[in-house]
Formats: structure tokens, C-alpha cells, sequence
């Protein structure tokens, strides 16, 4: 029998209606990354070889050996251009902001794969980006992502990441810090380091745990297998945490993503860090202590169709406590 | 150079990156049915033969020769159970509602090829499933869509609408529904009447119109070739339309899914319609002179990735204007 779940942050609804599910192992697709895909590409603009088809923004190590790189993305879906607006009958605002692309070097190694050390460097790369765009004048947030496969929206294959800074806080982020205010004010506590406690008392969602970091199925799962990594600890920005707790964190990423990869056969998926908007942002519900920083991945199996994107209402398949079970 | 644009109504945002974009008729894909597909699969629990493989709800015309059928879905996501709700850390309530599946007769026929007999008599059949619908107890709302294509959701490829009901106000409908209101309350105006005076004025985004419907492609479209069809004259209803208007309203879905089909080569999609809820849900905000139906077509051939999925920000690569002008 289904049943409607509410996201408790956003308030949003979702139906868990395992009669429409196959058996977990079912889901697996054919392969992302196929098992004899070499480790270089000639072909492939983000593989080694290519260097001079797009410019360094960063390149660690220096020289021909080099193990990341963030470039800018050749499509930007925004660049630096002066912020303006319209406001007719219609609004719009121009696209401002920033496009870049984090490489690892292997293009048939997905972060399942990677040694810890590569996963843990292309954070602290990540963490020095955010930091760096975050000067930059008239910007709102940084949104870190990562698409897996076609059917995740990645049109190359070779594993990176994507940075986008935007001039305005997107919809979804502002949706959920004000579901964290209001938590806050009516609880006198952060919504996330409730669910935590929540989440081990009921011990039916959680995947695994470290000294620093949990993992879980939320509660109102959109989709089969979707995980969230949360700090054990409360802290509302990702570019501030501490050198051991970015390696746990590389860690428990590799390990979740390993799962997924293992017993999904490498399905296509995406995942996103939120944290805290820039400072410029900031209005009266914007603060340290009611927003939890967390990355969400969100494996792309289940395929939206007519009904959620006429009603907004996720229907998902797999209920997180069978996704768990599955995947522990 | 991209844009990001606001929808009026739900004052959400996209971004609209033309940089990101192919030619329009790159968008085109394998059709989601294969030309030499034949009218009959004796495999398909939809086609006729298999009819003992679902009760009825409707057959029209009755007997063997049936042009439609109203079946339940057999992995219906909602079901006839009691209403109930759980309200601890976490809300919950009941799967109840009811799900059913719309057929027309041949497999190989999607509604672009259909003739306007056809067509009209779905319409008037998926009106009345509406008002006997509406009739249950403890629902609030009736959603009407399409599913087309694997890329769409749909699990079988032979044509059909579902109809789904909820026990309460789908997000995404009150949250539009809201926007109406404000508007009103701020215009003396439905902002629906409003966009379609604005859009004839600039004239950029129309695509066709009839003496009751005008098609358009919204200013801040979410997908290539999104596409809006709305009845000129306020109502806030689909199931209240005259037969002379259901007519017309075929003929206009069947020109807009036939230029799709044609021009981009059948491509994977969903439609739906958005019409007031049900008595029932009924709050100050739910008023027949501010909230105008409509039904919106949306394909599916830009994938939503991980920026999409953590900001609620669509990056669109095809300007609805553009669209427009190659599907004229």
C-alpha cells in the first residue's frame, strides 16, 4: 500500500508506492563507465593529452602529471557579465555568474574508484574554488554538482564536477533555510540535527556512520536509493570544514558511491552539496545556526514522468528503509 | 548570452542559455514509435484480444470494437483506502485516491495521427471519469496527464492518458493557484488573461490561435519547445467545457502534438492539465475568476542534472522564441 511522506524541511510531499517496484537488484542499468573503457580517450577534450583545448584555472599537481584540474565549462550556462534586470510585465535578470568544470584525471574512473587521496584533493580543490568565487562581486550562492551518466544530464562521461555561482539563491535553497528558521524558532533547534537523532532512535534509514559524518535515506525519498551525508556535528558551510573531517568525508563518499556502483551495476546519478549562501545573501533567516550543510545523491532510476511534473509530488518506487536494507 | 526569466505566476526561475544549445532540429531523436510498428501487438496488454486482461470502467463504443476503454491501473500508485494521517516526528498520510488508465485502440497511433473523432471522444470521456471522480469522498484534486516515450515515464508505449486523484492539493497547483490570486488581488485581473493580452501584443511566442485557444510557448520555459495551450476566454475549469470547445481544443492538441511529431521527429513528452480542484479544498484563495486552465506540453528532450535537481533553476538551451519559429 502507498503512502504520501512529508520532506519534513520543505514540507513537500512525495508517495512511496512500492507496488509499483521491482526487487532492489532490479534497477541495475547497463553500466555508466563499461568494465574495458581505457583510461585515456584520445577523443575525450577533458583527458590528458588535451591540456591546450581549454585553459588551466587550477592544475594540481603543476605540469604533464597532473591529477585534477577546474577549467572553465566551454558551454557556460552563465559568465561574468554586469548584473542587470528587467522588470516589464515580464522579470528577468541576466545571467551572472560563474561556470567552471573540476577534472580528475582517469576518464574511466568514477569516484567510486578513485584513491582516497585523489577524492579527498579534488574537496580541498572544491572547498579553494568556493572560496575563490565567493569574492566575486554580486554573486549569491555556489552550487557544487556532479552528473553521472547521460540519463543523470552528463554529456561527457570523463568523471568531473561542475561549479555554478549564481546572483540569486536558487528556489529549492531558500526553501529550505526557511524550513530550517521556522523549525528553528518553533524548536530552538537545527531540523537536521533533529532528523539525526530522530533518524538513530528509529534506526530503520541510516546506511552507516563515522565519527563525523551519517548517511541516509531520507524519509521522503524522491527517488529509489536517494542518500543524503549529513555532519553529524551542526555546521552550515561545506568550505569550512577541517582537513580530517574533509578526509572522512572523502571516505564516506567513496563508500556510499561504491555501494550504489556495486550492487546497481554504476547507475546514473547526481549529486549536490548545499551550504550556506554567500554573505551578501543574507536576510533575517539566514543563519549559522539553524542551516545544517549536507550533500544529497540522488540516483536517476526512476524517471519522472506526466504526474510529477504536473503536481509536483515525486512518485518513488522503493521505500527508503528497503533502499537501506539493500545497500547496507 | 544566457537569461534567467521569471514565471509570473509561480515566480519561479530558469535560465535560459542558448550558448548551451544545438540547432532545433538536432533536438530530434529515434521516434518513440517506430514507423513500421503495426496497429496490433498481441503482446500488449493495452491491444485489443487482451481485453479480458483488465476489467472495464468504460468501453466506448461498447463490444469488441471498442474505440476507448477507462481500465484501473494494475499498479495504481493510489488506492480506495481509508484516509488516515500519522503526525509524530515525521507526517504521513494514507495512499488514497484513485488511479485509472485511458486507452485508445491502436498501438501504433499517438494522438498527432489520431483522427478528430477520436481524439474529441477521449476528451469528453476523460470529462466525464473527471466529474464521476470528482464524486469520491475525502479527494481534492484530479490530475489528467500523458505520458509519452521511455525518456517520458511511460512504461508501455501504446497510447494512453492516466488519471490520478488526491487526497489533497498537489503543491505545485496550489502554489500556481496562489500566484493567480495575488495577482488578482493586486490586477483586478487573472493573470492568465493578462499573459495572452501580453503575448498577442509582443507577438513572439504565439504559435497559433483558434477562435476559443491560444498556443503558446511560455516566456520562462522550462524545457525546449514547452508549450501552453489556454482557452482565450477565462474559465477555471476543464471539465466545464462546452462541446463546441472540446472539439476545438482536439483539433488544437492534435496540430500541436502533430508539428512536434512532424518536426522533431516524435519526440518522448508529457502533457497535462491543470484545472481547479475539487469543492472540497475549496480556501479563500481558490476562486473561479482568478484561476484559468490550461493544459502544457512538456518534452522531454533536455535533461534535468544535478544543477537542476539542487537549485529548482531548469537551464533551458532553446529560447521559447526560437522554438516558436521553427514549429510555425
Amino acid at each position: 500500500m502507498s503512502q504520501f511522506r512529508q520532506n519534513p524541511i520543505s514540507k513537500h510531499w512525495v508517495l512511496i508506492a512500492p507496488n509499483r517496484s521491482k526487487r532492489p537488484e532490479q534497477f541495475a542499468q547497463e553500466p555508466v563507465i563499461s568494465q574495458n573503457m581505457p583510461e585515456i580517450i584520445p577523443a575525450c577534450v577533458f583527458c590528458p593529452g588535451n591540456e591546450s583545448k581549454n585553459d588551466d584555472i587550477v592544475r594540481f599537481p603543476k605540469g604533464k602529471n597532473w591529477e585534477i584540474r577546474v577549467i572553465p565549462n566551454k558551454f557556460e550556462a552563465l559568465s561574468d557579465v554586469p548584473l542587470t534586470a528587467d522588470r516589464e510585465f515580464y522579470v528577468s535578470r541576466s545571467g551572472t555568474g560563474d561556470h567552471e568544470v573540476v577534472i580528475t584525471r582517469k576518464h574511466n574512473e568514477p569516484i567510486a574508484l578513485q584513491s582516497t587521496t585523489t577524492v579527498v584533493n579534488t574537496l580541498k580543490v572544491l572547498q579553494q574554488r568556493y572560496l575563490e568565487l565567493a569574492k566575486h562581486q554580486n554573486l549569491a550562492y555556489v552550487q557544487i554538482f556532479y552528473n553521472h551518466g547521460r540519463e543523470a544530464g552528463a554529456s561527457l562521461i570523463h568523471p568531473h564536477f561542475q561549479i555554478i555561482s549564481t546572483p540569486f539563491v536558487p528556489h529549492n535553497v531558500h526553501e529550505e533555510i526557511l524550513g530550517c528558521y521556522h523549525y528553528y524558532q518553533a524548536h530552538k533547534k537545527c531540523i537536521y540535527c533533529a532528523i539525526i537523532e530522530e533518524e538513530r532512535k528509529q534506526n530503520e534509514r541510516v546506511m552507516y556512520e563515522t565519527e563525523d559524518f551519517i548517511v541516509l535515506a531520507p524519509y521522503a525519498s524522491r527517488s529509489p536509493f536517494e542518500t543524503w551525508i549529513l555532519p553529524r556535528k551542526h555546521g552550515s558551510n561545506f568550505e569550512e570544514i577541517s582537513e580530517k573531517e574533509t578526509t572522512q568525508l572523502a571516505n564516506v563518499l567513496k563508500m556510499v558511491l561504491g555501494r550504489l556502483y556495486t550492487k546497481l551495476s554504476d547507475p546514473p546519478l547526481n549529486f549536490y552539496i548545499h551550504t550556506m549562501p554567500l554573505a551578501q545573501a543574507v536576510h533575517s533567516a539566514y543563519k549559522k545556526e539553524t542551516f545544517h550543510w549536507h550533500l544529497v545523491i540522488f540516483p536517476r532510476i526512476a524517471i519522472w514522468a506526466g504526474f510529477e511534473y504536473a503536481t509536483g509530488i515525486p512518485i518513488n518506487p522503493m521505500p527508503p528503509e528497503d533502499a537501506v536494507k539493500f545497500l547496507k
